[in-house]
């Protein structure tokens, strides 16, 4: 039962309504994607682009160029994507708006090592009657080619002057770096060249309405804020799960990084900022990002005790998944059969800071695990005097039971939205409590697809607008948490042993151990009902 | 969306569940309804009797005892009784359950002001082999009779000492009184011949399933306590507005009492107690009684110049409703065509204790109104920084709007249920907030038809349960605070004017002053979306 508020009083006139700002991108530019034949490009930028022109987001001139090392000609290029937005939009694919915006697609062919296909570049972008002057550079590029590139922009002068009325910037996808001291290197490299102000570090996470909702939920309301702390939260659980194993070669990639390279340094540790960070003063990048900042710097460290006692890595084994025989991580295609890389990993941290002092945060995603899943359940202390009987109840049958806390989840996906358990009355000849749901979804309230996470940092790329990508200082207090976890478990499997689950399964027993030890449980998502 | 929470943990078996404590009435016993032939009778305590008797919530033995003036023999009475319960049952009436339930009924024939009477039904009472010794005593009769029946319960030895291993309770309906001075006269009656634990005084609003969740609500859940004082809660507001006016001769009643009687003193009131109270150290009457009288004695008192300020009285005038002319008050059947009696009123109140000094409870009711609702919301205090834009939206159409503050709201009809009014991210490109609502339903979540308010507050007088009736000294403490209001009012027109309102509307312009002048406005509850 979800509805949009409506006001008491009627509503203005049309012509008496204040319209509200316009927020698309209003300078042209020029997007230059490098990696334009990757999965990346045909997925999500081209399509995302796509999206955003037919919804009247992007400005009247505007040039995409995709970089490539292909011989390919313009209209092979376009005739790529055509095929790539028809496949992968989200939005309808109209005829005549999809033809004009192919118009706008350039094709360059350049091997990104060689400095002088950067020149050549610059020459063609520097004729603006094609090319507007404002450069949006895409690095949908391979890890070792991001230096590469980056380098070939200052070399073949790509880039204008930080003070220059033309804006020239950066997006990098991740992964940025592989630890501590390559982000570090990485962050030298791009701010030797570049304004921290030029430069975006994607992590999509960030552009998915829930994600940012939690900005709004904690700080547009005046009953949340005050409850979340020590004095009420008992713990907070993230839980981000997957169903998918190596399927389509990604155990090559995966193998190489592991689950806390690939999900925890970035997407866990972004929606442990936005649940715990204190109010930013004003909703500018800057004011946000400190706020990350002094959020994860605020982590207690792991040391090697502590990640004996607080973290856990695991690997699935081999078994049957809807009755059919799956392998085990080990035996993997592209996958060692020695590897010690974790394809699952449970967190117990804590806060070193007043709000949050004594609040575990459980953090926990895998691979081959029940169900996909992404969601963060802030657990609040159980009343001080427990005056009601609680009971737990399939129809009319009843069990007694023990008082249920309060739990404010917020659910990323699927089914976005926010739910609070909450006790209430039921209806009975007693006053009995029992635990039920208030939900809120995006669905249910809005009826409408909700823009993908790449339309909306595109977006903000071309606006101007930080706030959602990740500051260098960021990224490196990331990596700070999790970097002796890495170094530690490489190569030290006695001391940090690899715990095996069932696929299928909610992961290893160890994980479950490390709640039990403090008289908890994971919460085991479900359908939400 | 709504549903029961189910636990992570697979359920016990069948065999291994606690069985819920068993909550129907133990002991056999014989219920008096002096006022048999009236209305109440008929409408209510009947079939509220009949349904607890089929859901299995009444001994092995009972026997139901008429009582009236009129000369029926226990047949014609059983007929009439029948015919009540098929006319007004809230359950299916199934005729074997019928026949063995009119089984248990007799009709006595009594003079209620004639002392012998009692007498005769006393001899008839002690032939236990048809009347269980304990005895229930419904005083469904006018107020003028309460006195008289006490006097014959007691010169007729109806009654048992207090310490008798068998029990007598009375209970007696409203109107408790038609002012303090008579109230206290009431009670000193009341408790000349019964002990405090013998008396019940029902508040059928006690009875609602809603009205027992604000109590649950508030003290069986960790994150609405913290929230509820003077810090976070802005204001109150209670209404209970009905559509109906004088139809069916209610004129005559009511022109006597006024809606501050009818409805402010008791049903309001309770509500204010409900919404207010500090929590109770343990679930039991007198702990819930004691904080209730707290309460209602922190409630700042009405002097005639905050009457001036802080109170209106109303009455609608004559107008159209539905397109159909209807009469205004002064002309409706059996009220005085000079009449000061309220039929609508609105009250400012101030509770001066720790939690709640400073926010004001705003409280009105009254007849001819635009909807029937009763609702109780608790609005909060709007963020202390304005972070984001907020946008009220009509589909796509959106306008900029002031911030909206949180609002709980426990809607107690139609449509039972409690719902909070967050703000939320909406889907869009940018960070604007709208309110929407998080909602649970009884009807939604239980897919079930709540019990009647009588038949809960019938069983708790069999059970001895008073938690839900108002002690003696509560229903003074509800009397002090509305005494100086109905004194100054009676026969002071000039100093207390009387504002007309129109049918069909939510009251008076002065009500919605009163709140203005504070810069806030009443929510004008619509239909639940």
């Amino acid at each position: 039962m979800m509805s949009t508020q409506h006001t008491q009083e009627a509503s203005p006139a049309p012509e008496a309504r204040t319209p509200l700002p316009r927020v698309s991108a209003e300078a042209p530019f020029t997007a230059v994607i490098f990696g334009a034949s990757g999965d990346l490009t045909r997925r999500k930028l081209v399509p995302g682009l796509y999206a955003l022109y037919r919804d009247g987001f992007l400005p009247d001139r505007f040039t995409i160029v995709g970089v490539a090392r292909r011989e390919l000609d313009d209209q092979a290029f376009r005739n790529q994507m055509a095929e790539a937005i028809r496949e992968h939009s989200r939005i309808e694919v109209t005829e005549d708006t999809l033809a004009t915006f192919l118009g706008r697609i350039r094709y360059h062919v350049s091997h990104l090592d060689e400095p002088e296909s950067y020149r050549a570049l610059n020459e063609k972008l520097n004729d603006t009657s094609v090319y507007p002057a404002n450069r949006l550079f895409f690095l949908a590029v391979k890890p070792e080619l991001m230096s590469p590139v980056v380098q070939g922009l200052e070399t073949g002068s790509l880039l204008y002057p930080i003070r220059d009325a033309r804006w020239s910037r950066v997006v990098v996808e991740k992964p940025f770096g592989r630890d501590l001291a390559s982000a570090v290197a990485l962050n030298r490299r791009l701010l030797a060249r570049l304004d921290e102000s030029q430069v975006y570090r994607i992590d999509h996470y960030l552009g998915k309405e829930t994600v940012q909702n939690m900005l709004s939920f904690r700080f547009a309301n005046t009953i949340f804020e005050p409850l979340f702390n020590q004095h009420f939260v008992d713990h907070v659980q993230i839980t981000v799960s997957e169903t998918v194993g190596m399927e389509s070669g990604r155990g090559g990639y995966f193998d190489d990084s592991g689950v806390v390279r690939d999900m925890v340094q970035n997407h866990l540790l972004q929606l442990l900022c936005l649940v715990g960070m204190e109010p930013p003063s004003e909703l500018t990048a800057r004011s946000i990002h400190d706020q990350k900042v002094q959020l994860l710097r605020s982590v207690v460290p792991f040391t090697p005790d502590r990640i004996v006692r607080d973290a856990v890595r695991g690997q699935y084994q081999s078994g049957l998944l809807d009755g059919e025989p799956v392998p085990g991580y080990r035996e993997e295609d592209r996958v060692d059969p020695d590897s010690d890389t974790a394809a699952y990993c449970a967190l117990r941290m804590e806060i070193g800071n007043w709000r949050w002092s004594g609040v575990p945060f459980y953090l926990r995603t895998g691979k081959r695990l029940a169900r996909r899943v992404s969601e963060i359940a802030v657990q609040f202390k159980t009343p001080p005097l427990q005056l009601f009987q609680t009971v737990e109840c399939d129809g009319d049958v009843c069990d007694l039971t023990r008082a249920k806390p309060n739990v404010l989840v917020f659910r990323l996906q699927p089914d976005e939205g926010i739910s609070l358990q909450v006790s209430a009355k039921r209806p009975a000849m007693q006053l009995m409590v029992e635990n039920v749901r208030m939900h809120f979804g995006y669905q249910d309230t809005w009826h409408k697809s909700l823009p993908e996470a790449y339309e909306r940092l595109l977006l903000d790329v071309m606006r101007g607008d930080a706030t959602l990508f990740t500051r260098s200082d960021e990224v490196e207090a990331m990596w700070s948490i999790v970097d002796p976890i890495l170094h530690a478990w490489e190569g030290h499997r006695k001391a940090y042993p690899i715990a095996g689950y069932a696929p299928g399964s909610w992961g290893p027993a160890e994980a479950d151990a490390l709640l039990q030890r403090d008289g908890r449980a994971w919460r085991n998502p479900g359908a939400p009902g």
